[in-house]
């Protein structure tokens, strides 16, 4: 299932100058941001979004990030994020893909989150409930 | 060596409120804005920048990251931001650690760097030799 | 003209989450990036791009920023960003305006820009003759 | 006062690379954020933080800021960043300068703060006494 063909949720995107750093290319940081964004997205189309979760003292907080870089991406870009979900346990690891709208892979990586319920590890039951149709 | 208590370089930084997001702790894709100064830092102490690299046609590119979240830096935090380097071929892996001052693991990621000459891959041998003490 | 009704450009965008700071709202300088991103993307429209400027040896440079801020934009807002150009002598600016999607005036800005020919203060003619249609 | 040789505040900050934009000088909105640092840390320096002020209810907004740009910063640059404070009315308003390490005008702005009191406009009277011995 991890970054099948038939991810769940997808965002087109395009590269905004300010993300570029001085070789022309996207900074390496800024692709979490833009899979960041595409897990929050995805999360509102479910029908939750992470900061109403924050303001029910349960907060989604990355564990792990896995990630590869194959090809840059440029000013001018548009691309495509997108996202398989996972649950193992108390992880829920999204497995995203970035490919320019060419279809040129871009990156690929695999964010583990777990969840505090008021600040304490927690199983992520209610928001394993709310994702229950990705799972 | 990945990760020894005996890294070949560390640098003290402090949290900016700005890095922080609505949960109150730095949002995860600064600290590979973190570990990226960290790395220019150490270059630019082993006499080379990768400003000036960039300007001589070798770039160096990042690859893979595989980074682990162990606790969140806060405002006002003040951290050790600390690496050792790895030669695999034509991969250069920076081991990275930070460490709140108060000794407490936040983050240890592994950074994978390939070095493109004139924008084709290369063995970075160039950049093998400035680092050749540390390797 | 400034700021009127009738801008020769607009954008809409959307909040992203990592914009945000601890008090929940759109940091103040993420209004500049939306605000060059808009400049950006109208220059694109306009047939010209800032990173090809640049590798022509132009760079357009801001040497002014005067912006108000009326209302804050948070988690999943839409807003319109929008702007009209106006020249006076070597300086181009913007009149750039934020509203939310529901019309609430979020920002206005007045950019001022430069441009710099190989590095050098230039009256920028060939910029103005790129927007001549606007101006 | 404003922008006087007797800053109440100052604070040397280094240029990191991926603040620099392909133009190989500091993106403008960064100066923002070196200066929402400055003022965070001339407020830590004064006693209080504006994260404590936040869970207190209080928070500070930028209303207005008025920047000029006079030369850029680039790699590797060290820089001062400096700041008075003038109170008018509900007004804060911080004069901030910041110079490169040889004496270099980079950039002058008025940031002009009000205070929320849970949500709320408020005169700011709790905040300016914290900070009466600077007004």
């Amino acid at each position: 299932m991890p970054h099948t063909e038939n991810p769940i949720f997808s965002l087109e995107m395009e590269v905004r100058d300010y993300e570029l750093d001085t070789e022309q290319i996207v900074n390496n940081a800024n692709y979490l941001h833009y899979m960041e964004h595409t897990r929050h997205k995805f999360c509102e189309a479910a029908g939750v979004r992470f900061i109403d979760l924050h303001n029910d003292g349960i907060d989604a907080v990355v564990r792990k990030i896995d990630i590869e870089y194959f090809s840059p991406l440029r000013s001018g870009d548009i691309f495509i994020s997108s996202l398989n979900l996972e649950r193992k346990g108390a992880r829920f690891i999204f497995h995203q893909v970035i490919r320019r709208n060419d279809g040129e892979l871009i990156t690929k990586g695999d964010i583990t989150c777990v969840m505090l319920k008021d600040g304490k590890m927690s199983r992520g039951d209610e928001v394993a409930a709310l994702f229950s149709s990705f799972l």
